[in-house]
């Protein structure tokens, strides 16, 4: 195996590949990156089990082939090395027992490879149920519902969030049974036929990272304990996680007794501070008090080392009955965070009930759910 | 004890004077930070011990007194406090058993202060046998020898840079035993008498970084374990070392048998990558090998387990015997880094003896020097 090929066009696929490749492999040869070379194409492959990225690099001017040949190589160092050769491209020739040397202009590193046949095979997906989605509608539905997801894995179905892609929508909904997000948004050629996956949490961000802040079509192929998405020369490959998603449109409060509008800054910078002494106490749990009479809402939070904090925040609208309410202001904050209009509308019923922060714009469909906390 | 003042001032100092404080205090009271209001100035200090920073900032119409007195607030949460306070100003009034209320627009923030009483007391130090220095001159020769002290504390003194003070000269000196860096540069107003002073490593970070990118005037007053340079409003404190500083010079060789001489982004770039297989390996050692018949220069290192590395590298110059050496790369790499001329040219005896790295420009005094390494 023997190839030249530009170093900035390698080193943009393998830092792709490398988002694959964890530092603590469970299987030592899944530490290393393979290289596959035919006639026609280099494929990069890197795996931590969970997912798999493979992208094929065509063969053109900036990619020869002297012989083809495949090579498994130590990921962390050989990216290293690439990213510092000193020249515009550099040539890769694997020798004798798998010693691969790597030169460019008066720069050349030997570094031992593995056999690519102890390489894990990746799974074949066939093609028929397969439909594609924009790039940007399925990251925008990842950044607004992947946060959710539980990360103790106590109940495993729900480190997944839960996609349902009908023939005009998709729709996502992640929960770790104290939080919710549930986010749907129109499909131009959704499947045929009604697709349900769970896909890990950990997969979706690397997969929003690589789709980036560009808008690509993505392939999506669902498989029988895996799904392949095709982003243009990249697959990515993630495991499927099995058991049934619990039905949650029911938790989904749909009358309220108080309402409140806030504008999203406003509310969001109360919170930070309200929030800034609670996370040094044992109790991590805010109160938010809305008096619809004195027409005002404080948000409050204490430590009893360093001291309490109150802010009255202004608002658009208060509507309903007075309340007092508890809560984790974290769940709040990644809330807001995804939130996707200026102002949000809290719907509340009574304290310990789940209250929804809603957009205030009722043609998106968008609902997050947060559970209190009893304090008395 | 109540003011209003301006938050951004208040916070640009109150960012200084953190530098001071640990967040490992080893007295609780030193986790705070001490305000104390006279009718004239706020004083702001803090302290690690090691260090002391004490800023005042002068009764302004940023700053309005409306009752004098002073408290130690909780280092860490009031300048998160502070930094998050949605107003431009912000009053603080301390009350009943040191509850301290700091108030912003809607924001309201109590929280518990410590007895200022208790606070150590800073050393006063006497203003006879003070200089003055400018502050770019000071933070050049901090930068070009700091990074040289030892790290460990089995000698204490070289935890520290000696620097000596004439009247037309600064001249700085840091060695860990295994590599020096010696430095001298011109000054137009030193001391009357030659002052010696051995400043820990860590004080000069803090104080190099406090001085900026700016070119303040700083007084110097050395005191009897403290030394204190008053740079603007800010007056920072540092513990000297005790003990007497090895006789540095005679340890620099006055001839050589081999020179060479590099460019430095050239060297600097062959040597990063000549080191990236040796920092992964239990021996972090490079090896030069300069062949003045043919010409070459060639730097190389190994990892049993990853490979090795060659690289050849270009020159400008280079004279004398044939040479092997091997070195530590960190070492060159931190003298490299701190170079600061364009080329350097470095000086060799034999492969068991220190060699030097230097400055291309023979007016500027400044000499580092590594100690190789036996591979044999």
């Amino acid at each position: 195996m023997k190839f030249t090929v530009n170093r900035n066009l390698f080193l943009d696929n393998l830092n792709n590949v490398m988002h694959a490749i964890s530092s603590r492999a469970t299987i030592p040869i899944l530490s290393g990156i393979k290289l596959n070379l035919t006639e026609t194409e280099l494929l990069l492959t890197g795996s931590d089990t969970d997912i798999s990225i493979e992208i094929k690099i065509p063969v053109s001017e900036d990619l020869t082939v002297d012989s083809t040949g495949s090579i498994v190589l130590p990921a962390r160092f050989f990216s290293e090395i690439i990213r510092r050769l000193p020249g515009k491209e550099f040539s890769l020739e694997v020798k004798e027992s798998f010693q691969t040397q790597i030169i460019s202009e008066n720069s050349e590193f030997t570094i031992n490879g593995l056999d690519a046949n102890n390489y894990p095979r990746l799974p074949e997906i066939p093609d028929e149920s397969s439909f594609v989605i924009s790039g940007k509608t399925f990251r925008e539905i990842i950044n607004e519902t992947q946060f959710a997801v539980a990360t103790q894995e106590s109940r495993l179905v729900l480190t997944g969030v839960h996609f349902t892609f009908s023939p005009d929508k998709i729709h996502a909904v992640a929960t770790d049974s104290h939080r919710l997000s549930s986010r749907a948004l129109t499909l131009e050629n959704g499947p045929q036929t009604k697709t349900d996956l769970i896909i890990p949490g950990k997969s979706l961000l690397e997969l929003a990272r690589i789709i980036g802040e560009t808008d690509p079509e993505i392939k999506v192929c669902p498989g029988e304990n895996q799904v392949l998405f095709e982003i243009g020369n990249i697959l990515f490959y993630s495991r499927l996680l099995e058991g049934s998603y619990p039905d949650t449109e029911r938790l989904i409060p749909t009358d309220s007794t108080t309402t409140v509008e806030f504008d999203l800054m406003e509310l969001s910078s109360a919170l930070d501070r309200a929030s800034l002494l609670t996370h040094a106490g044992r109790n991590n749990v805010v109160d938010l008090t809305l008096d619809t009479e004195k027409q005002s809402a404080k948000l409050s939070g204490e430590s009893a080392e360093i001291g309490n904090v109150e802010e009255d925040v202004s608002f658009k609208k208060l509507e309903g009955n007075n309340l007092k309410i508890s809560f984790n202001p974290d769940y709040l904050r990644d809330a807001l965070k995804a939130s996707v209009t200026d102002s949000v509308i809290m719907d509340f019923t009574q304290p310990l009930r789940p209250f929804t922060v809603n957009p205030d714009k009722t043609d998106i469909n968008f609902v997050q759910l947060i559970t209190p906390v009893r304090t008395f």
